[in-house]
């Protein structure tokens, strides 16, 4: 057999996982994402409040994988994947393969209602950060001209739609910022009467977790100033308008943190999905009759050994990139053959989940034990720079946070793009 | 008399600079800036070479003057100025003013060849300086996925346009970012193959500088790998081509850095101007016939009391600034009238100038001594590190060069505003 060649779509956390896993096997891996960059997804609503830089959070993926020489990064958009013909299709290119990890993740997704999508930003690129950021600050320099109250009203009102942990940390990040940071900033307007809404259609914030822990996010949220909605589908999004039953928000930032879904090029494989576009994949995480194709990450609907659903977070990613690694690596190693029943199976380790709301506020479970306040907030500092890929980043991030602490300030509120503006 | 208004235009170095020398002055006093932020433009280069973040080098004006009660800060772009009606017109509105510090600098000109500037990209504002490393760093990985020699060819070539400091400054740090950061990154294309052109019309780079310098400089480059040009006008820019007499550039690359001029507004004031549009000052910084306004900074064409001829520098620009509040808080407070002969007249102090080349080196001219090498560079970031405005951006730049030096990284380096891209 000729050197095997692997390819893993996507450099995210499932996809850098399971490239690195691959150092020491035999095989040409080649690695490809649309950006340059690998992003710390977690931090990127800290780059939409103006808290942390676009390139703190972000890392070169090629100089992640610098000393490895059997893995080659290319930057390149897929366009769709033949899984008979076992072929890559990028914008340029056509890419054989003898095993595929396709870890591509997901994008923002609008339940069907894809006329909302230019309403209200989604949040999963550094552009997508870096323009909720410029469009949210903006809002207030044309608040603070506007001599309209009700204008001025509706260019201080930020709905986020939402409640998981995105959400809840966006609608805490928007209050922290217009209550203490701009506070100053401006002389006309008063940004204490900023309203930050954030909604949530089920009963709760954070259904994933422990009931307490929900109670805490919104009383917490509601001291510091955000209208928590529970229970409160969003009915119709328009220009600069929620529809919600017969309330009516007219904010001129509106965040779509709502729903998830895959790139559309995965509905063209032939592969059974979820709803959501995911791909049902057997509990070795190949998909069934392809047991050379592995899916990893947020674009894997997983129901594990045990039994249970894999979660989409970073570390059941980066368990499923490491699994899906191995798998191929005892292949490759003839200890194994195609047939997924005799090769290991994915158990997903549950290490817990947290999330921020403020400072000195977050929610955390693990093992079974519950957390908030301070003491979660410390869990997720210290969890949040150990994961942080790179040394230079989490010098600066640590800089950051420390600062913003201290002086309550964040320092990235810049407008950049205004070309961009439409 | 009412509380006199005082509008300042652009907060830049010089327009900040009035603004804070006008604290004391019993006057409201109205800052317009199109952006949120006053720009550290020194460091504009490290932006576009992958050094540094953008928020790093910028810092919100509105909190420049969060204590500074008799002054307010409206983001809004000039549309003109009516000398005679005494009223600034901005996109949505109409100021009136007693008095005028107009301070908008100015853009990248291209000696009336407009038609270049679609092929050469300026570096004036941040979105410029992002936009120059994605384009750099999209060649690369172009480059690095291209099977044809000449296109890869031009895809590794960079030509800068321009031997001043900032001309200088970007050849060297591109020559780093390609010779020493990218190098490791790649698999097919040798980065040290990248070509870097400075191109320079007069016989020496750095033409301000003592020749000495200027050749310390033009050896500096060569041996950091950076092909110079003297003597070498541009006669002619299309696509990805610089037409220099006989010979041709092909370039993926062009960055401008050969010449600047004022905003179209300034042509109307019915004011004297210099070819690049600057206002002809008088010895108080008042234009001819208004002695209630005044230009600083680089958009002033100013000859000082001593008769010198004043550059278009930071130092400058922050001087001309204080001078012009001087004036107006001297004649507000009843200690000259509004003839300009017995105002305070502008004496430039020239501290002297420095650029740098690269890691360890720069050049420098203070009060009649001159500078290189180490001891230039260290003075160089010494001074850099002093006047960058805001304790936090000091902190983070001092940390990113002190790792870009232990580790020869660039931090910066991802791609961004992908759907910028023409």
């Amino acid at each position: 057999m000729n050197r095997p060649k692997i390819v893993i779509l996507g450099g995210g956390f499932a996809g850098i996982e399971c490239g690195k896993a691959l150092a020491k096997v035999d095989a040409d891996v080649l690695l490809i994402d649309r950006q340059n960059h690998h992003l710390f997804q977690p931090l990127l609503y800290q780059v939409a409040s103006a808290g942390l830089a676009a390139p703190e959070i972000a890392h070169p993926i090629r100089s992640i994988f610098n000393d490895q020489d059997n893995l080659t990064v290319r930057m390149e958009e897929v366009a769709s994947v033949d899984l008979e013909a076992r072929q890559v299709k990028t914008s340029g290119d056509l890419i054989d393969y003898d095993y595929l990890v396709m870890a591509t993740g997901v994008k923002t997704g609008y339940f069907g209602n894809d006329s909302w999508e230019k309403h209200a930003r989604g949040l999963k690129s550094l552009d997508d950060a870096t323009a909720i950021r410029r469009d949210i600050l903006l809002a207030f320099e044309q608040a603070e001209a506007c001599d309209d109250p009700a204008e001025r009203e509706k260019l201080m009102t930020i709905a986020v739609v939402g409640g998981g942990p995105t959400g809840v940390e966006l609608a805490g990040a928007f209050a922290e910022l217009a209550r203490h940071v701009l506070q100053r900033d401006f002389r006309h307007i008063d940004t204490d009467k900023a309203q930050i809404f954030l909604i949530e259609a089920a009963p709760r914030l954070l259904t994933m977790y422990d009931e307490e822990l929900s109670n805490y996010t919104e009383r917490s949220l509601t001291e510091m100033g955000v209208t928590v909605l529970v229970d409160t589908p969003v009915e119709e999004l328009r220009e600069e308008t929620v529809q919600l039953g017969e309330r009516t928000i007219e904010a001129a930032n509106i965040v779509w943190a709502a729903g998830v879904e895959a790139e559309p090029w995965t509905r063209n494989l032939g592969v059974e999905t979820d709803r959501g576009g995911r791909i049902i994949v057997e509990t070795d995480l190949s998909i069934p009759d392809h047991p050379e194709v592995f899916v990893a990450g947020d674009l894997a609907h997983c129901i594990d050994q045990s039994g249970t659903r894999v979660p989409g977070l970073c570390p059941s990613a980066m368990q499923m990139g490491q699994h899906a690694a191995k798998v191929i690596r005892d292949e490759i190693e003839g200890k194994t053959g195609k047939n997924y029943k005799v090769r290991r199976q994915f158990r997903y380790f549950d290490k817990g989940s947290m999330a921020t709301i403020g400072r000195s506020r977050a929610v955390a479970e693990s093992m079974g034990m519950k957390f908030d306040g301070f003491i979660a907030w410390l869990m997720w500092l210290f969890i949040h720079l150990l994961f942080l890929v790179g040394f230079r980043n989490r010098i600066a991030v640590l800089m950051q946070w420390f600062y913003a602490y201290v002086r309550y300030r964040r320092g990235a509120r810049i407008i950049t793009g205004m070309g961009n503006t439409p």
